[in-house]
């Protein structure tokens, strides 16, 4: 009986093998539409599996090193193709785990997105140009950037294919920059990440990558995780999640002095201009409700916070929203761990003198779901207790400020704490661009994205996309965890090759470049062909 | 006459005042050619002190966002013009301080080094590339980098010019991203660091610079330094000195979220292969030693770990080599402590089982002088405590490890932690090559900049140059101290735009550009003009 059940738990996938994990415990996934366990089983692996998946990741890491920018980019593309024709499956997981909507969400968004993060991963490394070439001819010193060494990736809960550690933007990326990649997946997909790793694995094998260039474990024990990011044999890790979690692996990570992005928390304030309300009150309210409730607010971009100016205006706005947010049924919800974080969030907001102005309470549905919820605060009460106001709460609830002057907002500006994105709308008639301009600065300062007249979900894989920002939004706000190639560069090293004799250096930084499409600096003019 | 002694202490810099510190506790440097206390006084500054210069760094990080790159660049010019005006005496000052020959090291090296830095950053702020534009037109999303805030910067005590913390690579990489700088004078070099910031702030005035862009102050305790790097008014860390000195910090920088960017140890291995020795004994034993003994060993890339297969002609050139460091009058070493480590090091290297070939003793001279050393090991003797055996011994000291075979020496390799630099000479009959692409590979990983044929020492200024590497020799593989453009990412953020106006943008993003010779990717191609 107990080898029977066993016989039922998921393989992990180590060295190129799906094989038993070792381990002493299981677990279950649930169906947050529901609220039912499902009915796979998955390992919690213990050290012995990582320090399998370690020491497969260095021999793998030594093995793309010489791996032709080619052969790399068909293992990408054969992956996405896998993914295309294994879709339907993948997205019926998807679905059944996080009770995100099939359609549109899964099959036509996120799957795609998923698809195309791969295919320009791909085409990256063919074009090379990520690699930075420069070549100092007269000193004959030149530098490119190469593989940093293997790389852990933590997906998160919210998007299980575009952010999967398996298969999202990170794990692009680290491909691409040559690395082999560890995917630990998030417990609350574990069957998606299944087939994932599944497509990932045929394709890896399709195209003769080395073993042990993607692995997977479904999950470990939080000692393991801290072990894991600082182990000597990895380069980098990849982390998107919480702020407690991220921390926590951070300064594991850091000790051991091993590069680690994070991304956490981010409140994405969306400032309204008094003169775009009045211009495009209606317009404005649907804008900002779709953005907070789409996914059920639960996107790392969602405004947690808007800011508008004390007046009827404004006033309006907020008993419209309020009324969207009536209209509208809430969705499952990702986790009966999240709809408790959104409860205590939502308590402590009032507890620090937010004003509940709809929702704030539970909902008499299957599943996991809470009302949409919009709360209310004066400038004031938020300049007095900002640590307590400035939470993110993770869902479907957003939080009106309500300033009485400029002063309250720049003061407000000053004191918030970095952050994926800041929104600004003003009016097209020029009366808001004297505020804009006095605001702008600050604004810029705390957010990585800064967005006009436009909320700040949907995070466009775009080579000038900037989804990273200040601390704690991520840990550093030099390096974007979307758009291809720029998001390649967490997971590259700059290799100097200082008086190497030509035949000696990698094709990239010879004299002669075969590849035709590799952008090079040579002696301060960026060239090709 | 407590009062008269108050007033002989030298006044630091804040907010564009000089201006008397708030300290209890004063020091003096030292003459290392000598062992003498030097004349003048310097304060301690205690925290409030710290706090003055963060306000005022704050205020000077918002003037400076609107700062036209012309002017900013006036501003570095201004300064070196100012270095060149004062270089007799600020020249003095160094050699008094660090025992540094006038010539040709400070006058004709690391002067016109510092000088070379400060106008090559200029000329960056004017190009304007380094903020690396990039315009995805069909999408409206832009994105550049901008400063990432105030930047602290701890200098070392062995450059007490290109690297001090007012004039060095870092300050002008600080500044050039558009930030100000908060100085942190190396207190064995105090007064070289004040003449230098005399002419800082001398050039500030000049070119109207915000006060406050640059400060300096000349010694503080361990816990405000430990509080400075984790202030929240400050946007990064950069610091070069010991590996105690630079976790410690690390960590508490770390904790804030605040990037951190460190130099700290590296043995930089030279690998001499057989072919090389055999065709060419002599030139590598003087190469080698002249590496060594260049400013008493007290370099970043100084060679601390030779390798050559155990044979004749190894044994030879270990025999020439002790034979030069004999020869060789010792010069003096920075401090009374930096000997003292020196001592204790070579005795750890001994008590490892490494043998003495020359040197290891105390020289009968004035001020703080130590016996050019040579040490020896075998690989075998390595391998078994190549914990003990891999420390940086920062003075005139380096060892031979003898190889049996190329198993041991990548064995070695693949143990290795991180390095700025690793050099393979080999002979150019093509002798040497399969063992180069042996030990290629490994090495690579293990250094930020690889050389053939060629000492470490001697960090030519070049964009391709990455004066970096794998922790511990920094703590991020990705970044640069040295190089100009390179090294400014380092103090930038990566600031996008999503849907923003064009007349709100930053003049480098908008659909025409006035600077022609800023270079932008435009949809995937890089364009100028």
């Amino acid at each position: 009986m107990a080898e029977e059940l066993r016989m039922e738990t998921a393989e992990i996938l180590i060295d190129g093998k799906w094989q038993e994990a070792t381990s002493e415990t299981t677990f279950h996934a649930f169906n947050p539409a529901t609220g039912e366990a499902l009915a796979k089983t998955f390992p919690v692996s213990e050290w012995a599996d990582c320090d399998l998946a370690l020491d497969a990741a260095s021999r793998a890491a030594t093995a793309l090193q010489t791996m032709p920018p080619d052969k790399l980019a068909a293992f990408l593309d054969a992956y996405a193709a896998n993914l295309v024709a294994a879709s339907a499956a993948i997205v019926e997981a998807a679905n059944e785990e996080t009770g995100l909507p099939v359609a549109p969400r899964l099959k036509d968004h996120e799957l795609p997105r998923t698809v195309n993060q791969l295919r320009e991963a791909a085409k990256a490394v063919r074009e090379e140009s990520w690699k930075n070439p420069i070549l100092d001819l007269e000193r004959n010193i030149r530098s490119c950037f190469g593989p940093i060494g293997p790389v852990v990736v933590f997906g998160p809960n919210n998007f299980p294919l575009a952010f999967n550690g398996v298969s999202g933007g990170d794990f692009a990326a680290a491909i691409a920059a040559g690395n082999p990649v560890i995917a630990k997946a998030h417990p609350l997909h574990p069957n998606t990440t299944r087939l994932l790793a599944i497509e990932a694995n045929k394709a890896a094998v399709e195209t003769g990558m080395p073993d042990g260039t993607v692995q997977m474990i479904y999950n470990i024990s939080n000692e393991d995780g801290l072990r894991l990011v600082s182990d000597p044999r990895i380069g980098a890790v990849a982390f998107t999640g919480s702020r407690a979690a991220g921390l926590a692996l951070k300064k594991s990570a850091d000790e051991a002095g091993k590069p680690i992005y994070l991304e956490m928390s981010s409140i994405n304030p969306v400032i309204f201009l008094p003169g775009a309300i009045a211009q495009d009150e209606d317009r404005l309210t649907r804008e900002l409700a779709d953005s907070c409730l789409a996914a059920a607010g639960q996107q790392c971009t969602s405004p947690n916070l808007f800011f508008l100016w004390k007046d009827s205006n404004s006033e309006s706005l907020i008993t419209k929203l309020a009324g969207i947010f009536d209209q509208r049924a809430p969705q499952p919800l990702l986790s009966l761990a999240g709809k408790s974080h959104l409860e205590s969030g939502v308590s402590s907001l009032l507890n620090a003198g937010a004003q509940l102005v709809t929702g704030g309470h539970e909902v008499d549905a299957p599943g996991y779901r809470y009302a949409h919820t919009v709360l209310r605060v004066s400038a004031s009460q938020f300049l007095a207790r900002h640590r307590d106001l400035e939470r993110e709460v993770f869902g479907n609830t957003t939080m009106a400020v309500t300033v009485e002057n400029t002063e309250e907002l720049l003061a407000i500006l000053e004191l918030l704490e970095g952050n994926l994105t800041g929104s600004i709308y003003s009016s097209k008639s020029g009366i808001d661009d004297s505020l804009y301009a006095q605001i702008e600065p600050l604004l810029r300062k705390k957010v990585g994205r800064l967005l006009n007249d436009k909320m700040p979900t949907g995070v466009a894989v775009s080579p000038a996309m900037q989804h990273g920002g200040p601390f704690p939004a991520t840990s550093h706000p030099g390096f974007t965890a979307v758009g291809i190639p720029t998001a390649i560069a967490r997971f590259a090293m700059l290799q100097c090759y200082d008086g190497v004799r030509e035949d000696r250096l990698p094709a990239v930084l010879r004299n002669t470049i075969q590849n035709p499409h590799t952008w090079r600096s040579i002696n301060g003019a960026w060239t090709r062909g």
